[in-house]
C-alpha cells in the first residue's frame, strides 16, 4: 500500500508544483498588465494597487485552496484504504472527514481572503469603494481555478482514457492493473483534476458570490448600512459551522447501511442548520425582514433540487441511465446517440429549475418593499440572496465531493495492493457513493455558478453605472443603463459569448485527446518494449507515463484558458470606439454585458450537458457491470465501456471548467469594466 | 431498375401523403386558433382574415415545396442511374437538371405566393399595412417546414441507422444489400428526408427573408416607397435567373473530370450573375446606392465563405476530417471524442464569419446615409440587403442539394439491380459528391437562416412599435424599444430560448433513437423467421419496414414540433403582465424577444456543430474507405462507422430541423406579437 501510495504522492506534488509555477507565471504577467491599465487609466496609484493586490491574494488563494484539496487527498487515501480493512463505517468516516479538511480549508479560506482584504482597504470607512476593488480577488481567484481546473482534467482524463484503451479495450486487462504502465497517471489525475481543480472551482464560487452580493449590498447602504455589505461573509460564516455538524453526524450504524444514504442525511441535517443560520443572520443584520429569510430558503431549496435532478439524469434507479444500458445493447452508435439526446434533454429540467430560483427570490426580494430603492435593485438583492443560500452548505458539498477522489484513489490502491476481497468489497462501495457525489456536486456547482454569475453581471451593471456616474457627475441612480439585444454590437458581443463556450469546450476536449494520444503510444511502446509486463515477470516504468501527461497537460491548458481571458477584453476594446445606445450607454460595456450574459446561459447549458451526459453513461456502464443485460464482458457491456470513455472529457475536463469559465469572464468584466469606457 | 424506383416511388408517396394529412390537420388547427386569437385582440375581421389567409397559403406552398421536391427526385433516381449506363457527364447532366426543377419550383413559389398575397391584399396602396399581414405566410411555411424536416428527418435516419446496425454491423452485409429489409425504407428516407424537408427549408427561408426585407422596407418608405418594399422580390427573381444561366452551364467536357469541379464552377457563374442582377435592382429602385450594392455584395461573398467553411471542416482533403480519421485507429471512443471537439470547433469561424457580415453589411447600410432614417434603421436595412445577397443563389444551392439525394438514390438503383462496375463506379463518384453537396448547402442554409433570423426580429421589433404607436396614437419613431437583458423577465426569456433549441434537439435526436429501434427488431425478427432471405432464396418484406418507419416518424415528430411553437407563446403571455422595463418597453414583447434572439444563436451553434460534426464523421469514413489507416474491413473503419452512425441523425435530423426552428421562432413570435401587448 505504502509503495503505491508513495508513487501517487510524488507524481501528484510533482505536477502540482509544475503546474502551480506554470500558473503563477502567467498570474504575474496578469497582475503587471492590471496594474499598468488601471494606472493608465485613472492616472493615480491607489486604486491601481488595490486592484493588483486583491487580484495577487486571489490568485494565490486559489492556489492554496487547490493545493490543500490535494494534500489531503493523497494523504487520507492510504488510510482510507487501510482503515477498509477494519469495517466499512471507519474508512467511510476517514474518507468523509479528510474531505471536509479540504471543504472547511477552501471555504474558511475564501471568506478570510475577502475579509482581510475588506479590512486590510478600510472597508468599513469605505465600504461603497472597497467591494469595487476586491472584485479582482475574484478575478484571480477564477484565473487560477480555470488553468486549475483546465490542467488537471485534461490531465485526469487523457491519463484515464490512455489508460483504459490499450489496458481494457486492447491488452484486456481490469482497470488499476498494476501491469499497465499508465495505472499511477490515472490515480494521480483523480487527485489533481477532481481534488484540485474542484477545489479551486469552489473557492472561486465561493468569493465571486460574496463580493457579488457585497457591492450589491452597497447600493443598499441607504438602509443596511455596513451590516448589508457584511451580510454576505456572515451567512457564509454560519453555513461553515453548519457543515461541521453535518459532517460529523455522518455515521454508519453497520456494513449494510448505504454510504449514498449516510452522506445524504449529512447534507439534510447541515441544510437545515444553514437556513436556522440564515434566520438569524437576517434578524441580526437585515432588519428581521422575512421576504429575504424567504428568498434564502429558495436558495437552499434550489440547492437541493440541482442535486436531485443530477441525481435523477444520473442515478441507474431512474429512466435516463436505464435508457441508456438499454440502447448498449444495439452497440456503440445508439449508446452514444442516447446519451448525447439525454445529456441535451437535462438542460430542460435544470434550467427551469434555474428559473423558478431567479424568478422565485427576484420575486421575494421585490415584496421586501426595500424603502427608497428601485424594483429591479430590491429584486436583485433577492437574488443575491438566493445565491447565498445555495451555497451556504458549500462546505458540506465540498466535503462529499473530495470524498470521490480519496475513496477512488483507496479502491485503487486495494486492487493494486491485493488486499483481502471485503476490502475491496468495502471500497468498491465507497467508490460507487464517491462517483455519485462526485457527479452531485458538478449539478450543484453549475447551478450555483448560473445563479453567482447572475449576481455578478448585476454587480457589473452597478459599477459600470457607478464610474459613469463619477465621471459625468450625477447621481448613480440617474445613469441609464440598457444592455439592448437589438443593438447591432451588443447582438454581436452575445454571440461572440456563446461561441467562446462552444470554442472553448472543443479545445478542451481537443486537448485530452492529443495528450491521450501521447499515453496510448507511450503504453503501447512499453508493452512492446518491455513483453514481461503483461507475465507479471518485469515492472512497468510508471513515472514516464506521469511525466508525459504532465509536460502534455501542462502545454496544452494554455490555449484554451487564454480564450475566455482575452475574449472579453478584445470585445470591449473593439466596440468601445462605436457610437453609444440611443439611451447613451457607452457600446462595448453594453457588447461585453451582452457576451457575459450570453455566454453564461451557454455555458450553463453545455456545462449541464457535459456533465449529466458523462455522469449516465459512467452509471449506465455501472448498471450494465452489476448484471443487466448480459453484465461484464457482453457486448453490451463493451458498447457502454465507449460511452463511458466519451463522456470522461465531457463530464471532468469541458464541463466542469465551463463553470470556471462563467465566472471567469464575470470577473475579467468586473475588473476590465473601466477599460471598455 | 423499374422494380427497386417503383418500391421506392411508392414508399415515398406513402409517407409524403400520410404526413401531410397530418401536417394539414395540425396546419388547421393552428389556421383556427390564428382567426380566433386574432378576431379576440383586434376585434375586427380584416386583419384576422388576412392572417388566416396568409398562414394558410404559406402552409399550403410549403407542402407544396416539399412536395415538389419528392416527386421530382422519385422520378429523376432512375433516369439517372439508366443515364450512368450511358457517361458520367449525361447522369450527371440528368441529376443537377432534376435537381434544378425543384430549386427552381420552390423559389418561385415562394416569390408567387409573397407577390400575389401582396397583390391579392391591395398592398400597392397599403404598402405600410400589408407586409405585416403577410408575415403569416412565413409562419405557415416554417410551421410546415418544421415538420416536414423534422418527420423527413426522424424517417429517414432511422431507416439508415436501422438498416446499417443490423444490416451491415451485425449481418455483415454491404450497404443498399437487397437482402436487408430495411434497404428500401432507406432509399425512400433520402427523398422524404433530404429533398422534401429542404425543400421546404429553403422555401421558408426565402420567403421569411423576403417579408422582412418587406416590413424593413416599409419603414423606409419615405424614401424609396413602393421600390423598397418591392425590391427583395426583386432581387430574388433575378436570382432566379442567375441560377438558372449556372445549371445549364455545367458540364462535364469527358469521364476524368471531377463533378463537384463542375458544380463549382456553376456556382461560380450563379453568383458572378446575381452580383450583377443586384447591381441592376439596385439601379432601378435604390436610386444607385453603391452602398446598399455593397451590403449585397456582402452577402454573395458570405455565401461563399460559407460553403467555403463547410467544406473546410467536412471534406477529407483538410485537416479536422484527417485528424477524426486519425482518430479512428485507437478506436470508437476516441472517433466520437474528435469528432464532438471538431465540430464544436468549427462554430469559432463560421460565427466569425456571420459576424463579419453583419457588422459589415451594417456599416454598409449606416454609410448609405439614408436622409431622414435613424443610424439603426439604415444599417439594419443594410444587413438585411445582405441576407438578400446570400439568398439570391438560392435556387442553384438547392438543386445541388437536391443532386444528392437523387444521385444517392440512383447508386442505390445501380447497386441493387447489379450493375456493370463501369456504371456503379460513375454512381459512386456523383454520389461523392452529392454527400458534399448536402453538406454545403447545410452550412449555406444555417447562415442565411442565421442572417434571416437578424432580419425577422428587426421586424418583430418593428412590427412591435408600430402596434404600440397606433395605440399610444404617437409616431412610429418616437416609441422606445429595448430589449435589455439586463432586466429579470428578460434573462429568463434568453435563457429559456437557449433551452428550447437543446431540449428541441433531444428530442429529434431520441425520436431517431426510438424509431430506429423498432426497425432494427422488425429487421432482426425478418433474419430470424425468414433464414432463406441471407441466402439470397427468399424476399425479404421491404413493405413492412417501410409502414414501421412512417408510423414511427409520423408519431415521434409531434413532440419536438409543437415546442418551437408552444415555447414562445408560453413565454410571451406569462411576462405580459409585468411591469414593464424602465423605458416603458412592454415585458411579455421584450422577454419573447430575448428569447427569439438567444435561441437563435444558441440555434446556429448548435446546427453548425451537429452538421458540420456529422459531416466530418462521414467523410472520414469515406477517406478511411479510399485506403487510408488499413482501409475497408480495418478497425479503423470500424470505428469510422460508428463516428458515421452517430453525426446521422446530427447532420439530417437535429441539425436541419434547428434551421427551420430558428425561423419557426421568429415567425410565430412576429404573427403572435399583438397578444403579448
Amino acid at each position: 500500500m505504502r509503495k503505491i501510495s508513495d508513487a501517487i504522492k510524488s507524481g501528484a506534488e510533482a505536477y502540482m508544483s509544475r503546474q502551480n509555477r506554470t500558473i503563477a507565471a502567467l498570474a504575474l504577467i496578469l497582475a503587471a498588465i492590471i496594474y499598468a491599465a488601471y494606472f493608465a487609466a485613472k492616472g493615480e496609484d491607489i486604486t491601481a494597487r488595490r486592484m493588483t493586490i486583491s487580484f495577487a491574494a486571489g490568485a494565490l488563494c486559489s492556489i492554496l485552496a487547490g493545493f490543500s484539496g490535494m494534500w489531503v487527498s493523497i494523504r487520507a487515501n492510504i488510510r482510507v484504504a487501510a482503515a477498509a480493512r477494519n469495517s466499512l463505517g471507519k474508512a467511510m468516516q476517514v474518507a468523509l472527514r479528510s474531505g471536509a479538511v479540504t471543504g472547511l480549508a477552501v471555504t474558511s479560506l475564501s471568506i478570510l481572503g475577502v475579509s482581510v482584504l475588506f479590512a486590510y482597504f478600510d472597508g468599513i470607512n469605505n465600504p461603497k469603494e472597497v467591494p469595487g476593488q476586491i472584485v479582482a480577488f475574484g478575478f484571480g481567484a477564477s484565473f487560477v481555478a480555470l488553468f486549475a481546473q483546465l490542467g488537471g482534467g485534461i490531465y485526469t482524463k487523457a491519463a484515464d482514457v490512455g489508460a483504459d484503451l490499450v489496458g481494457k479495450v486492447e491488452a484486456g486487462i481490469p482497470e488499476d492493473d498494476p501491469r499497465n504502465p499508465a495505472v499511477i497517471a490515472d490515480l494521480v489525475g483523480d487527485n489533481v483534476g477532481d481534488c484540485a481543480g474542484r477545489g479551486a472551482d469552489i473557492f472561486e464560487s465561493t468569493a465571486a458570490e460574496n463580493i457579488g452580493a457585497m457591492i450589491l449590498g452597497v447600493s443598499l447602504y441607504k438602509i443596511f448600512g455596513i451590516a448589508g455589505v457584511l451580510f454576505p461573509l456572515y451567512t457564509c460564516a454560519l453555513g461553515l459551522v453548519a457543515s461541521i455538524v453535518g459532517v460529523f453526524a455522518v455515521r454508519l450504524s453497520n456494513e449494510k447501511d448505504d454510504p449514498m444514504d449516510a452522506l445524504n442525511r449529512g447534507f439534510y441535517i447541515s441544510s437545515a442548520l444553514a437556513l436556522g443560520g440564515f434566520y438569524i443572520a437576517v434578524q441580526q443584520l437585515l432588519g428581521g425582514n422575512m421576504w429575504l429569510f424567504g428568498a434564502g430558503a429558495i436558495g437552499i431549496v434550489t440547492s437541493f433540487l440541482f442535486v436531485f435532478l443530477t441525481q435523477y439524469y444520473t442515478d441507474h434507479r431512474y429512466r435516463p441511465v436505464r435508457f441508456i444500458a438499454e440502447s448498449c445493447t444495439t452497440g456503440p452508435a445508439t449508446t452514444i446517440i442516447s446519451g448525447i439526446s439525454i445529456g441535451l434533454e437535462c438542460t430542460g429540467l435544470v434550467t427551469l429549475s434555474i428559473t423558478a430560483a431567479i424568478l422565485g427570490s427576484y420575486w421575494m426580494g421585490v415584496q421586501a418593499a426595500l424603502p427608497g430603492v428601485s424594483t429591479l435593485a430590491s429584486g436583485l438583492y433577492g437574488t443575491a440572496i438566493a445565491t447565498m443560500g445555495v451555497l451556504s452548505t458549500a462546505a458540506y458539498v465540498l466535503a462529499m465531493d473530495t470524498f470521490g477522489p480519496i475513496t477512488d484513489n483507496a479502491g485503487g490502491i486495494a486492487e493494486m495492493s491485493k488486499q483481502a476481497p471485503e476490502v475491496r468489497h468495502r471500497t468498491d462501495l465507497l467508490d460507487a457513493a464517491g462517483n455519485t457525489t462526485k457527479a452531485l456536486t458538478k449539478g450543484y456547482a453549475i447551478g450555483s455558478a448560473a445563479l453567482a454569475a447572475f449576481l455578478l453581471f448585476s454587480a457589473y451593471i452597478d459599477e459600470v453605472k457607478m464610474v459613469l456616474a463619477q465621471r459625468r457627475g450625477v447621481e448613480f441612480e440617474s445613469i441609464p443603463f440598457s444592455v439592448d439585444i437589438g443593438q447591432v454590437p451588443v447582438f454581436i458581443g452575445a454571440l461572440l459569448g456563446a461561441m467562446l463556450v462552444f470554442l472553448f469546450s472543443s479545445f478542451a476536449i481537443q486537448a485530452v485527446g492529443k495528450v491521450a494520444q501521447t499515453v496510448i503510444h507511450e503504453v503501447r511502446r512499453q508493452f512492446r518494449e518491455k513483453p514481461g509486463i503483461m507475465k507479471g515477470t518485469e515492472d512497468p516504468d510508471y513515472g514516464q507515463c506521469v511525466d508525459i501527461v504532465t509536460a502534455g497537460a501542462l502545454k496544452a491548458m494554455i490555449l484554451p484558458g487564454m480564450l475566455p481571458v482575452l475574449g472579453p477584453v478584445a470585445v470591449g476594446l473593439f466596440f468601445r470606439n462605436f457610437a453609444p445606445a440611443t439611451d447613451g450607454t457607452p457600446m462595448g460595456v453594453c457588447a461585453v454585458a451582452a457576451m457575459l450574459m450570453v455566454g453564461t446561459i451557454t455555458g450553463i447549458l453545455l456545462a449541464t450537458f457535459m456533465n449529466n451526459g458523462g455522469g449516465a453513461w459512467d452509471n449506465a456502464k455501472k448498471y450494465i457491470e452489476l448484471g443487466s443485460h448480459g453484465g461484464k464482458g457482453s457486448d453490451a457491456h463493451k458498447a457502454s465501456v465507449v460511452g463511458d470513455t466519451v463522456g470522461d472529457p465531457f463530464k471532468d475536463t469541458a464541463g466542469p471548467s465551463i463553470h470556471v469559465l462563467v465566472k471567469l469572464i464575470s470577473t475579467i468584466t468586473l475588473v476590465a469594466a473601466p477599460l471598455f469606457l
